[in-house]
């Protein structure tokens, strides 16, 4: 059967929608996120209440408070915590997968609905080579018998009862209770239907599942994509002797704290949760408050797992998409190994204000042995992004290699940096958060080299691919000192293309991508040339077919004359630039733009610290007018000869980086030689007199070289030519 | 100034409303419940996280789960508690009014923005005398150096910030970082306006407070309502010497460990923590794990509170309004004392599925003496509850008497039983639930003798009255068995009063309020009869005065003429009656309406065990035909001569209570004497032949006697008589 897919006005209505549907029968699900989450938590009351399966798959991403913010952390699914649903945690792609199909059969056992979220971005927005499991396999492990049951609890004329009443205090309570026998049974079905998955799938998954040294003494405890991350610290410090180990949650509600406390070594005497939230005014965070619970609890059990109690920290970790790292993880174990550990700590940030903050050793790195990291400048929508996913598609099919796609975009979208984290390797991928140093660098847009220092990144003896529309013979005198630095110290291999020139000769007008792609393929030695100009090809073939042959020609000769037209740059032994990058920012820019702005400009807001940010989300205005993005390959040039004045081109540029004016001609005293106007026309400034002037303006910064205004021009006044 | 209050569509709407009003510098506040503060939580984490000024009072009610509920417990303010609002909890009418102002000076001050609130239907629709604070001292609160700063602070275009904002996962986490100083400072800085509070007012108020032996070695911890009902049992208990103490929670966000662990005496061993809300599958309840982590991590700190850790269980009591008393709190005790006390407890039902409950003795009472109950059993829309109210009023002026007044009418609303519970005393009432016992019983409605125990709740020596129009003479003999038992055990003195017949002599139709309010006054004894008489007399005035002179003067004659009416019973020695009380259901009525509907209809809902109760929520249809309610006291008669049969008052009739048919003539084959029918009419059935019949036919036990039949017969065919 094809599901039928419904999409909604709202959060609310989808939450009301399932709830029906499931009344009627139907196998339902809905996916959400933060604010849309909250919006479903008064029905996700009714829904458990009445018992009824479902699974909401939640991509966890931030609640909104001082800002809005689309990444991830858990806020959203911690706010609904109370409803009575079973929360189920995944950490990663396969996870997602796996828990998916575990989460829709156990529901129909236990008849608790389920809440089954993965990190926002981190989880769901990454790239990874997964095994699939496939329908036959999906359809044993849910009992058709259960969906029966399901069905027949529907509302029906056929078989009438009542659902949805009033109840008044009398009978209120016992039937808040009468339900406690499915949330008491409902951790053994999860593990019964994980023992059965595992079966068929040979992944093995338990409520708590603990990695690292069996006589461990100091563990974390965590939740989600974090957890991989703290899986490969710990296998990094193990490796070094450390007594360290991770107690992954997977089923978080209900919370059953026998499997908890049986999940944890018994020498463990110190413990710190990590959560991926933050709750203002409570006494912990949720995770903390729920192992400090069992672990308090089971003192009083007739044979207590620990002799003594370990000690329980907590943190917070990773909020709205925050990095988290081995090193971070790193930083809460040593914590742990102080005489007074720092507790409510944060990692990850430098808490200056009330000083939660961990430090830690950002030169601690895990990344395994053996793996291959491509690190791609792209601009937003010039296609870089889908071609790194393409090329991940390529080398996770061709290879037996794990792959991993991650890809960094600020929210202004079009027109800003993206970051294409890439990593291919012989053993599998954990590693939840950006690379440090990679073995391939790809500059797809000159100018980021003129402001960002964008080969710090690169490993010694790594390969740097630059698109420059500058001749080979010269790109090294074109090179910004620092560059130059890391090109020497790092003995780097440098490959330049200009292709914007293959593209258009191509006939393919802006489009970069596959010729970008095509040079990736071509220096990485991910694979080998030859096989991989192949792979290319028939993916053009798959992508383009459906466009006609002509683009697949198009594509097919654009990857033939990349070929041509990648040369390597001769690289000397000494830097000779004295050319310093770019100031992010004016240098008359007010104080908060130098201290704040600036550095996030920079791409270096990570490094602020609490008192430089806003206490409840305020920011001075005009603050944009500092950021000069300098984007545009090509910008428009006007011509006073041929303008007629219409002042279209300034009424449609998006970013308002087109201005006219009508001004007197006693504003021109001072004007530079070069300064382009002529005399106003049209009728509405007739009174004026002929001596009045009329100027377009563009201002290059500001302008992103969309081409709009050159598009809606009806004289075609303004010629594109190079920056 | 006066403030503008602006209704909207719904609490999402009004959240947003208020959201925006603060944000233009309004002082602006808001109140709401259970599911509409759900729809509040998305605007509340903005707010919070914009350190915005504000309180929210909400009236806490349950959240519907397997059924709606409008009554009371804390399960809507836990859903919020992540979203940054400070929550401050008041116990008793006073304290609202008190905790009101403390929230609204305190925001201000903290710039956290405060949840307020008290137990939904206990403290908002309790009837209490308290001491008000006039406007003078409600400005010495709240200075206005901090309203201005709140105004500075608002979105203006003359001082212009730009506020909410998106933030990328480089800055977010530490602008989440950047509220903490606030949180930090908040419970010192309500703990300030609760001393300066006190200053102006005598009332003494701090984050946690404490009550009980100094040297208590078990104490129980609970917010809202419930810490008053602990506080009479603690009394009580101490009164015996046993060593316990009650730990009111006042400020539960932000939650000062501290500030909790100085309040508990050192010498605790064990600590009951009792949650008026349920989270299935958390390790459990809110309080319950905040009190946890509070002493286990106090166990870290330089110089611990205690040497050893109280023991810690947790509970859950008063789910949806449900009872709780001091005998509960008892059970709560008691079980702290036993070897090994159950855990994660219920109190208030009996559990016979998971077995979570407490066993507790229901006849431990504290109620204290000297105190006056009165109990009136009223029917829905009667003005029974409004005629109590005005005693209260009258009683808690005219006297020093503290007074309280708390009604229970189930969600049927008019027509069913009202009881009014009135207490009266010269001490201080804490007593937050229903009493056992009364001095004083009246019976408004005759017909509830005949279902329910009337004079159960009848103390020894009580007063007894009753509204009937059988003769004072014939009323012993008309009473049920179980009344008369009553009546002569505990020496009841009865009075009657036609109450139906005095209204209608009066000129007052059925409006039997002011007659039998009258009655409660004469023969009561709480006030001298004389000074009773005037100031029913006055209140009259008051009430009626707007309306004329001759409505007040009906009344005047009304009052006059019920103690000329109102008659003493010569109550026997023995027992004579055999009449049992009806059956609440008839014998045939199928096992569910036996078990479960029939024990609801008759007021015994809240013995229902939980085994009882379907675990979702869904009831079998049809049951409300087995409740007879046999409420009218007049019913209307056909009268097949006069009637148009126009069928009008089969289509009004409210309970479809009256029928109309047309039916051939042989279905009279074994009709009785007496059912009347008539040859059918009108053009419709001409071509049926004369001889087809027609009834209209009135269910008695389901007619509530209101009249619109009578009203809307065009024929007035139908002669109201009597039942």
């Amino acid at each position: 059967a094809v599901p039928e897919v419904v999409a909604m006005q709202s959060e609310a209505g989808a939450a009301g929608a399932i709830h029906g549907a499931l009344q009627s029968g139907a196998l339902a699900t809905t996916f959400t996120s933060s604010q849309g989450l909250l919006l479903m938590i008064p029905n996700m009351y009714k829904i458990a209440g009445e018992l009824t399966p479902t699974v909401f798959h939640v991509a966890a991403r931030t609640v909104a408070t001082h800002a809005l913010s689309i990444f991830g952390d858990h806020s959203d699914v911690m706010a609904t915590r109370a409803t009575g649903f079973a929360l189920l945690a995944s950490g990663s792609v396969q996870e997602a997968h796996d828990m998916a199909l575990i989460a829709h059969a156990a529901t129909l056992g236990t008849r608790v609905p389920f809440l089954h979220f993965f990190d926002g971005f981190r989880t769901s927005h990454e790239v990874m080579k997964i095994e699939e499991i496939d329908d036959e396999r999906i359809r044993t492990l849910v009992p058709l018998e259960l969906v029966r049951q399901h069905r027949e609890r529907a509302l029906t004329p056929d078989r009438p009862v009542v659902r949805g009443t009033a109840q008044n205090p009398d009978v209120f309570f016992q039937a808040r209770e009468a339900s406690n026998p499915f949330y008491d049974a409902c951790p053994a079905l999860v593990q019964d239907v994980m023992d059965r998955f595992a079966a068929i799938t040979g992944r093995a998954y338990h409520l708590f599942d603990y990695h690292g040294d069996p006589d461990a003494e100091r563990v974390v405890v965590l939740m989600g994509s974090g957890a991989e991350a703290a899986h490969e610290c710990v296998d990094a410090l193990c490796g070094r002797g450390e007594k360290v180990g991770v107690l992954r949650v997977r089923l978080y509600r209900p919370f059953d704290a026998r499997a908890f406390l049986s999940a944890l070594p018994p020498s463990v005497r110190a413990i710190a949760v990590l959560d991926r939230t933050k709750e203002p005014g409570a006494a912990g965070e949720p995770l903390y408050l729920d192992v400090v619970s069992a672990l308090t609890e089971s003192t009083h059990q007739d044979n207590p797992r620990f002799e003594r109690i370990p000690r329980v920290i907590g943190g917070r970790y990773g909020l709205s998409g925050k990095e988290f790292t081995p090193a971070m993880v790193k930083a809460a174990f040593d914590n742990l190994e102080t005489r007074k550990p720092k507790t409510h700590f944060t990692v990850g940030i430098r808490d200056d204000v009330t000083h939660t903050s961990l430090e830690y050793d950002t030169g601690f790195e895990t990344e395994p042995e053996g793996g291959f990291r491509a690190l791609f400048y792209g601009l937003g929508s010039d296609g870089t992004v889908g071609a790194n996913k393409n090329s991940i598609k390529i080398i996770g099919e061709e290879t037996s290699f794990h792959v991993q796609g991650y890809f960094v975009y600020d929210s202004k979208k079009a027109g800003s940096t993206t970051l294409s984290y890439l990593r291919f390797g012989e053993t599998p991928i954990r590693s939840t958060y950006l690379f440090q140093k990679a073995h391939f660098v790809a500059c797809h847009h000159p100018g980021f080299l003129e402001q960002q220092d964008v080969l710090e990144r690169a490993l010694d003896d790594a390969v740097f691919l630059l698109n420059t529309n500058v001749h080979p013979d010269r790109v090294w005198e074109s090179l910004p000192r620092v560059a130059q630095e890391h090109i020497v110290r790092k003995r780097l291999r440098v490959h330049v293309i200009d292709a914007f020139r293959v593209a258009r000769d191509a006939g393919m007008g802006t489009r970069i991508n596959t010729i970008m792609q095509t040079c990736f393929f071509a220096i990485s030695g991910v694979l080998p040339r030859d096989e991989a100009m192949d792979c290319i090809k028939r993916s053009i073939e798959k992508t383009y077919g459906i466009k006609g042959g002509a683009i697949v020609s198009m594509n097919h000769a654009a990857v033939d004359s990349t070929l041509a037209a990648l040369h390597e740059v001769h690289v000397p032994e000494r830097v000779e630039s004295r050319r310093e990058l770019a100031p992010v920012v004016d240098a008359r820019a007010p104080e908060f733009v130098q201290n704040v702005t600036a550095p996030i400009i920079a791409c270096l807001g990570d490094d602020l610290p609490v008192s430089r940010m806003p206490c409840d989300g305020t920011f001075p205005v005009g603050t944009s007018r500092w950021e000069k993005r300098n984007i545009a390959s090509e910008i428009p040039i006007w011509d006073p000869q041929v303008c007629i004045q219409c002042g279209k081109c300034a009424v449609v540029c998006p970013h308002a980086a087109i201005r006219s004016k009508v001004y007197a001609p006693e504003s021109l005293a001072n004007a530079p030689d070069h300064f382009q106007s002529r005399e106003v026309q049209g009728k509405d400034f007739k009174e004026l007199g002929e001596a009045w002037r009329y100027t377009i303006q563009v201002a290059p910064e500001d302008c992103t070289g969309c081409g709009i205004c050159v598009e809606i021009c009806p004289a075609r006044s303004k010629e594109v030519v190079r920056h």
